[in-house]
């Protein structure tokens, strides 16, 4: 049975600008600084999995020309061009039909291309057994992350308690597992929960992070859409059939995977989640990169050639510039990009959007001297 | 009587980089933004006074490209390219000798190629009034500048008293006058000066900032150079009448105008001050391009497209950047050129060239991640 993993890169956001543009999104970027792009090592991580000519991605039409760029091995029909952003059903669902038209006996990962992941090895350890899993049963696996702290960011998914469940070493042959084997059966989705919420979550030990990585067989994964959500399904059976997409595709109902079917084949006892601990990360802000880039003894983060003096706590990225020097900063992010330059405390990157945006900016915009000679 | 004008653009430094570079320095670059550089404001500053061939540079070898292309009205046979730097004593015989081989009756000003003023009809109404004096006196006349403050960076010139000189308003008919007529005789030239002494001169209303902007014909000059300094003299006198530059330049005795000519000059009481104020400055660090620049509510200054937020006192140069935003700053310096970054706190500009030196950094050259993927 043929592995095919579904590259879901349709992410704009800015929240890493200038780093990150709408033009040019954090999964087509080299935020950790270590040569590969985030899709790329998304890519890297499914090697000995999957074989480069059964990748899919699913990603705006604007990012076709990148995404050929950037994973020269993939089949040019094996991109699939988002007219419009219709949410993670829509575009699962596409490419879905998509690899069952090819080959019905595929058995799928569906993945983010922009999150990270620190340990490879785990991520295939966990990932080869949902899909062993995935191949014998008409079940839908999501793969869990286990909590390290009460994150009020991400969803969570909550296992059917086996017994206790112990995050800690197993059995005596793996020492290094932290999680258990599964996969368990997800009793309930639970949305972005409260600090308190976050916090039980975390003791109880039977909730894990929604990572949004999910494995299925192409059957399993087409005969839940048609059974939850039968209008999509029958629009996008009927567009990957025709090739209509421009026609067809915008109209589809805007809709996560997560409320499309998780949620409905989780009640109908359907899903289950593989327990894992490979240092996931979805870089979803300054915080996290800082956290997954390595230190200096001042606890600064830094991708390009920065040079820190009398600096702690901040996290640099340059990525054109030559050369970075940072005086007297702490708690600070400095990012550059083509021309374009971001200062701006840590605790305000919330704020980066804003700053990112093109009209009239809050700031001041000046331009030279009060003397004669300058008048312009 | 013809005027020429002698620039002297030879310096080198690197207190504002990445602004200026010593393959570019401050002389050639446009500090202020207002579309033209120092040594362009130089000579704009002389139109009228002195026509474009008569226009003369002295500069290192390194530079003529540059001066080429910033004054392309100079006669190329005027721009003295130096083999090597000796100070301002052979810069300026160099320069003085080759005018007289043009012209015997020349009347001269010397000016630095990287200062600013901020009140060009002033300026130029002093320095008619100097060659008006030159052209008929063969005495040397330094500008001398009002000095605003207890300045410790400038060396000073002491004017004879001449009854009580008034710092102010001298005439209905002029009254936005706020020194008297010179010239006066020079009495000395003061070194920089301590804390404690610049606050006596400033009391005193004598001294006067010396700006190293001299005027006289070009007959007095050389005479003056072949009593006090007759080595020199003959030495330059030789390489001007066979162009020798090579062989004799670098062999020149490494020595300042003041030294040479101005100090025994003046005993001799031969030296004249006009006093000015027309909004002189060296521009010789962050602190008085702050000053020159025009500011935003919260004491900003900027010289490009650069948006505040949150900041105060700060000031900020970006040549080359598209878009610089500046959250939570306050009394930082943040230069740009060509992909080089300066982010530095006022109050540690000093350390600017320490920080631009190539040599291995005090700070932390960080690269990348510390994950497996990531592995370089």
């Amino acid at each position: 049975m043929a592995n095919h993993v579904v590259i879901m890169a349709g992410g704009v956001g800015s929240r890493f600008w200038p780093l990150s543009t709408p033009q040019f999104p954090k999964q087509f970027i080299d935020i950790l600084g270590c040569g590969r792009t985030l899709i790329q090592l998304t890519v890297d991580r499914f090697s000995g999995i999957c074989p480069p000519e059964n990748f899919w991605v699913v990603t705006n039409r604007s990012y076709v020309s990148i995404v050929r760029e950037q994973i020269p091995g993939i089949p040019s029909e094996h991109i699939l061009a988002e007219p419009a952003a219709r949410n993670t059903a829509p575009c699962i669902a596409w490419a879905c039909w998509s690899i069952r038209q090819e080959d019905p006996d595929a058995n799928v990962v569906v993945t983010p291309a922009d999150a990270v992941v620190m340990n490879t090895p785990e991520f295939q350890r966990v990932i080869k057994g949902a899909l062993e899993f995935t191949a014998g049963h008409n079940n839908i696996v999501t793969i869990g992350i286990k909590p390290n702290r009460p994150e009020t960011g991400y969803g969570y998914v909550k296992m059917e308690p086996k017994g206790t469940v112990l995050f800690g070493p197993i059995s005596k042959k793996e020492p290094n597992r932290t999680v258990p084997f599964g996969p368990f059966r997800v009793e309930a989705f639970k949305e972005k929960p409260s600090r308190e919420v976050a916090q039980q979550y975390l003791e109880d030990g039977n909730y894990l992070w929604n990572a949004g990585i999910f494995v299925w067989n192409v059957q399993t994964i087409t005969d839940s859409l048609s059974k939850y959500k039968p209008q999509l399904a029958s629009e996008i059976e009927k567009m990957v059939a025709t090739a209509a997409i421009d026609e067809i595709f915008p109209q589809c109902e805007k809709i996560s995977i997560d409320y499309a079917v998780m949620e409905p084949a989780a009640a109908d006892g359907k899903v289950y989640t593989c327990p894992a601990d490979f240092g996931w990360s979805d870089l979803g802000n300054w915080q996290s990169l800082h956290e997954k880039l390595s230190k200096d003894q001042d606890n600064n983060a830094a991708v390009g050639n920065v040079y820190f003096y009398d600096s702690t706590n901040c996290v640099v990225h340059a990525e054109n510039a030559r050369k970075v020097v940072v005086q007297g900063l702490d708690g600070y992010i400095v990012s550059e990009k083509n021309g374009q330059i971001l200062i701006c405390k840590r605790s305000e990157e919330q704020r980066i959007k804003d700053f990112s945006a093109e009209k009239e900016p809050k700031g001041t915009v000046l331009f030279g001297p009060k003397t004669e000679n300058g008048a312009k």
